[in-house]
């Protein structure tokens, strides 16, 4: 309801490609809803707008879908106690435009004709629209914009009794980025798309499996990390143990999403063998030495530039200052009540630490630039305070395509790379220099000696426009916008 | 509600003292509540539990109480809309045992006989138990169980016609510490105790008049600094102008709380004519050279301990690591639906980054330690994720005594040192070492040669039990408990 | 909230005076609150838009005040759960103009020198204004508009010790129409004005007695009818007993409220010894002698005009018919989005049965007329359905006063009857005749020869504007204007 | 959410059959879902549990759908704001047993593959289960428990391309009792089942067409009845006009519910050519002469005898009295909230006239007796109230099956008349007299000569179990049970 009544954010819209969404399962753990509302919690940076959990009790499905953040809505005891059972699954959801409402939260559930299935993605199935289309000639009736829902009838629709199978045949139908984590009477089933875009790991509480979009929703619960599902792999968790099965032929490397180093994942997750936290710090030491300035001090825009700025400010031998306050209390939304108040360029989320900076040449450490508003609010505000000069240096290669794999990211045309040179950016930001990470540096900071063209060890379209997996949906025309027929993303 | 159906906190409490309050008035402004939502908004970190605004619109006073964070009850469109006219104050506040509610949140507004009256105030009135005692003898009745409404009281009770005079009387009246915001239909009246033990700062915006606790609350909408309201100053706001009076006999020398330095404030505020980061990276440069170790990485307890482990690691040489990572999505309150998760060891609100502390001789920097529960478990989580050596050093000299002032302190029996030497607290929370900055250490953090025992020239009452002023409300029997009656702290 | 958000009532707006207030008490019976709860459940037509209960559980008071009715408000377990105890007073409320808002709704609390006062109203005290602002020159600070507060004021300003004789203090002055429940730690207090203007009655459930303003909340719950208190009198219940008292000067005679007859009680009560029904019943039958005419049916505006529409019908020897139905669904806000709906006239509260009135002449019966749009709509809404005839007869005289007795009525000017006579009256509904119960008719149906013009046996001033009492809030200006300042009527 | 918390409902009961649902649809108006609005609040009387409305714009369809009466519910000004465009229908509906949640509330929509389709039905589908049965084999999947869905689905599934023909084959395809409304981006199609079990009218507001459940639906907008549907009828209403086709083979008389005429009907309905309150008056004129007995007053069982003892009273010439009163301020649950309390008799909802009914022969007179629960409880009052001597007359047969066409009644084992004969019933409810009428009696009622037992002119199942349709669902078991799975009646 908030979300209605509120009025939109002054000012600094949070200007970052938005992942997406996170799941969570566990097998066989008596408190099974409330281990999942701690590892959403957890998960909470991959999607704050809505969350649901899916609970069975061995007799019945129990379904809570909530709109808001996970610490509001599922720690009521009333809502826990309506998700008895030892297996439940979860899923923790960003707000895609158009696509937010109830409805759409996930995960979806149905009763099949042989018994319950509940399913929650994070990713983004490429031809969802196009299956979609064809199911409903043959009368499916969908009840949500996602395209999760699609896997739902794909499952429904299959002429085959056992589960796996339904399931198998299921996937091999649909294209794109998805990690998957479904739950029938039977079976928690976990799998990840063939060339592993999104990530999910497998995990081990007490002997309880548990399947997560990252190890940080382990941690939280003490579970072990048993090791990360592989790419293309499904895996069934019964009362027997665990199988694996590999539905799908895998011709290519896999190509796991890079951004998820540079700002999805939480620093402290181990993701696909490496440590977030670290490899950020790598950015930020490449970032150092491929692009030095004269300075005084390195200044990170909190909270997503920290890491790589404490990389380069120790690769540079300079000062690590926190020259710019973040305002944790900041909601979704804020208000603008009147033209006054608009234009007086508020500063609800950040705010210049004035006697750090004055007088001082600054490196100004950011994760990423996307439509360049705010880095144009925040070094004016770094400006303000009295900076003698401003180098911004940015932890990933420009962001020139949009994503279609689970992440909300504007249009092409939006987006400040696709558009300008980068002499015109440092402009448009009114910085004194500007420099990005250079994709080979990217791919060297993840441990590789350089991007491989040929066969490229991870998805990088956002910088590449190199895109992984056919795009269905929108091959013919090449139009991104038929696709908002349909949210995007897993969402 | 969410107050009462949630589940208490399982595991980490926030183990802090918790100041308080943060007020804000702008006198002469035609948006004025949405500016006060601003300021608020800015000084959430002073108080998160509810918020009230005041406005005058020329005829009427709208007031306007809500429980929870200003970016969620006071962005409403509608909220704004009932809160009309061109001079406002807000307060907000931190919730304090027992004394929550609606009725006891500020502003208190009341309709005297010559007129609406509208007081906040930030800090603790020490007689007000015995103030109240004799005002309800004389037949007042008093709607809540806040300090705050005893000022009120003292006001409307006066004889005196003119509102500056009877304000005065009423100031003369009270004890403790309190910087108050008020609001009349021709006036904003600011006040400061006679000591300045809590902060209050006037500003400018484009010509009206702004009364805050802090200059983060000035600097959101642009504001100009102005200066300090004097200790014991009480400045009137009208339309003419601004005029300044000085209503006690000032005996002693100022005594701001130093503890603002420690922890309260936030760290780009300037207070006093210091910048709090400044300040605390000073604190922790005292620290490396007061209490210096072998180790290989500076960990903070994040936030409240960033700013000194960045000092500590520059005095010291040694790199500063994101070695704790914070979850910012956490509420006031979490699940704790079964024993078995009681017992787990939830870790809501932080988790170590074991790749980045594995192996590692880790200096572990935090502000103050009160019960030590939470660092107990933080050198737990520290060891689990395989530190070599744990050295904990803290910002501050131990915290002995409860504070009066305003301050939600536990009561002395609780607090750790306390009842505990050094060494044994070291072996409470399980460190290899332990180290607190000495009394001196800190003043010299903040630009003096060493506390002057005589004079002392901040409140250092939970360091060294030296109390600025009387507590006349519990005196005689020096039982803390008698206070509770009262909610402490103008909350 | 629905209250504010909802849109206001298309069309028929209720036409009636509105008592006013419901009160009710127990002391002694271990599920007090519960009790409380059904009391007012059954008082609910006194009052729909809040409640409040007040418990004592031998410690400390309780206090719970909603908006909206009993049955959606007191039903939570959780609301009873937290009014413990065993002693509690209740008090449901009508919505005046302006008053509204839960600082209003009773009982009103203080913590007073010597313990906690409770204290629920019926009526209206006539000189609250004036009490008031001679309280507020002295220093008091009230906390709502109502009348009430100012009863709890004289309490705690008396300087007598006794509770007893500090409540009698109180009483004597306060002027007007007053039914007054109240609790302290050790008593229950009972009391009704000199003249008995409001009606308040005890019972006894169990051993434990009740206070409560009609029999119709005794039987609810079981309970035994001891009594009407008298005029005058103010009862004392402690763990004793019952004590009786009589603090003022009895120079009058009593002058019950008649129109508590016409339309106030709930037609199964009894009061002041006669049963409502029985009384409508003959007000009906007297209207039938009065004013005969020849017709083919009786019908009644329901339900208010049924018990007389009844009588009417057994006296004429002409058939009852339920001509006009009535949706009991309707709440007190609706629609009106659209001009072209406001314009059609919409019928959500009543709707004409066609069948059963086509080609009749209709008898049409209602309790009285006050501004009279509702008697046009409902005149019309007859004819459109066929009737040949619309002859309406109103089962009271015409009122043409306000009522400054606890009942919210319409500023005279507005009263149909103050600014028409009866044949204009009966052309702006359009009927064929309009008659009125003459004002010695309504005393014959209470049992009286008729009215003592020298010595009223009841108070009729809405009818006579024979008011009972001075008014001294507007006697000087005979402004009714200036009351507005204070919520009018113990509400 | 109310209907969660609160807690149960004590003693009373409401002991009726509970008719299903009202349904409501304009074609054709520029604020089409306020007029629905004002249509379904005249059929809250069909259900009150929850609403829902579908309106189209003319480019996409808003769907609204919300718990509690529609005067709470669909009156916020936000929520017709989302309602746009001139067409929508709605449905009101009753909560029955395990079906509640907002996921069973109507109309459906979804987006087939040739657009959108809203649907909103009356009654029951007698072989939903066997349907949805075979649906779900060829992948179908369902999102609710209603049996509504299954049309959807099944006109979903149709392989012809115009609409009205896959209506037709969705139809043909169904058994039981329904009148639906459904909404695509061209028409608005309403139907009535072969019988016309349940009823359907038309109905015209300047140009616009309209369907509802009952003609007061119609009157409260002031809109024109036009006719019934037939049985067996389908109207298409497009923006070229209305058109009819008969889908079915109509090889029987029609059957229409004739319980409509006992209770479920509005009494100011005109319903299959008969005014409801005429024949419910005639009802009880028929009870008179079938059973008299010597009394001194009749009373009706408030509301729904009150027709009935009206017409029983003229027939018998007795009087007619109010001998217990209703308080219509009970909510849908209330208060047990201790055994005491449970355990006292509370009389929530009536309550004796005691000094009406004292010493007096009195004619009981209610629209059926169900459980039987409620009518000994108020045969107790009564017998309490001081009654002489206490006659139940029951305007109808005794109740003895079960319905299975959208009616809300309980198992035959739980019906008081199919376990006990007229005698063992009299002394159940300890009355002196019990007479129920006849089905002969109730068929002159409704203007026939005599049921005809070859051809019954109505459904009459309730009382002679002689069911109309095939009952698909239970046919081989014969156990209503299974039924349950599917929730029963168009609800």
């Amino acid at each position: 309801m908030a979300l209605e009544d509120n009025l939109p954010l002054v000012g600094e819209a949070d200007d970052h490609f938005h992942d997406e969404c996170g799941v969570f399962g566990i097998f066989g753990r008596s408190d099974a809803a409330a281990i999942v509302t701690l590892g959403l919690h957890a998960l909470q940076h991959r999607g704050q707008e809505a969350a649901g959990i899916v609970s069975f009790d061995g007799t019945q499905f129990h379904v809570e879908r909530h709109i808001g953040l996970i610490g509001d809505t599922f720690t009521k005891q009333s809502v826990l106690d309506r998700l008895n059972g030892s297996r439940a699954i979860g899923h923790t959801r960003y707000a895609t435009t158009g696509g937010s409402g109830l409805r759409n939260v996930q995960p979806f559930f149905a009763e099949l004709s042989d018994g319950g299935l509940a399913i929650a993605h994070n990713g983004n199935i490429t031809n969802a629209m196009t299956v979609q289309r064809k199911l409903q000639k043959e009368g499916a009736i969908f009840s949500s914009t996602s395209d999760t829902e699609t896997v739902l009838h794909l499952v429904a629709t299959s002429k085959e009794r056992d589960t796996n199978t339904r399931f198998i045949e299921a996937l091999r139908q649909i294209e794109g980025a998805f990690s998957i984590v479904a739950l029938t009477s039977k079976k928690m089933i976990g799998c990840r798309d063939p060339l592993g875009i999104r990530p999910l790991v497998l995990g081990d509480l007490d002997g309880a499996y548990i399947l997560a979009s990252e190890t940080c929703a382990l941690d939280i619960i003490g579970a072990r990390f048993v090791r990360d599902l592989k790419p293309g792999e499904m895996v069934v968790v019964t009362e027997k143990g665990i199988e694996s099965f590999f539905p799908f032929e895998l011709k290519e490397n896999p190509r796991f999403c890079i951004f998820e180093y540079v700002y999805f994942a939480r620093p402290d997750s181990i993701v696909e063998g490496r440590n977030v936290y670290e490899v950020r710090k790598e950015i930020g030491a490449e970032l150092a030495r491929e692009m030095p300035v004269e300075a005084d001090i390195v200044v990170p825009v909190p909270d997503s530039g920290t890491p790589a700025a404490i990389g380069y400010a120790q690769a540079a031998g300079l000062p690590f200052e926190l020259g710019i306050i973040r305002n944790h209390y900041v909601g979704r939304t804020f208000i603008q009540p009147t033209d006054s108040i608009r234009h007086m360029g508020v500063k609800l989320k950040h705010n210049a630490n004035r006697r750090c900076i004055e007088g001082k040449r600054v490196v100004l450490v950011d994760d990423s630039i996307v439509r360049g508003t705010t880095s144009q609010k925040i070094v004016q505000m770094v400006r303000d305070a009295g900076a003698a000069e401003v180098h911004m240096r940015i932890a990933s290669p420009p962001t020139r395509s949009p994503c279609f794999y689970g992440v909300d990211t504007p249009e092409a045309a939006k987006l400040l790379a696709s558009r300008m040179s980068i002499e015109e950016m440092a402009e448009f930001i009114r910085v004194d220099s500007l420099s990005f990470l250079t994709i080979d540096g990217l791919y060297r900071a993840v441990g590789e000696a350089a991007r491989n063209a040929e066969q490229p060890q991870y998805c990088d379209a956002c910088f590449t426009k190199d895109y992984p997996t056919r795009l269905t949906d929108h091959d013919s025309t090449d139009n991104v916008r038929t696709l908002s027929l349909l949210a995007a993303g897993g969402q």
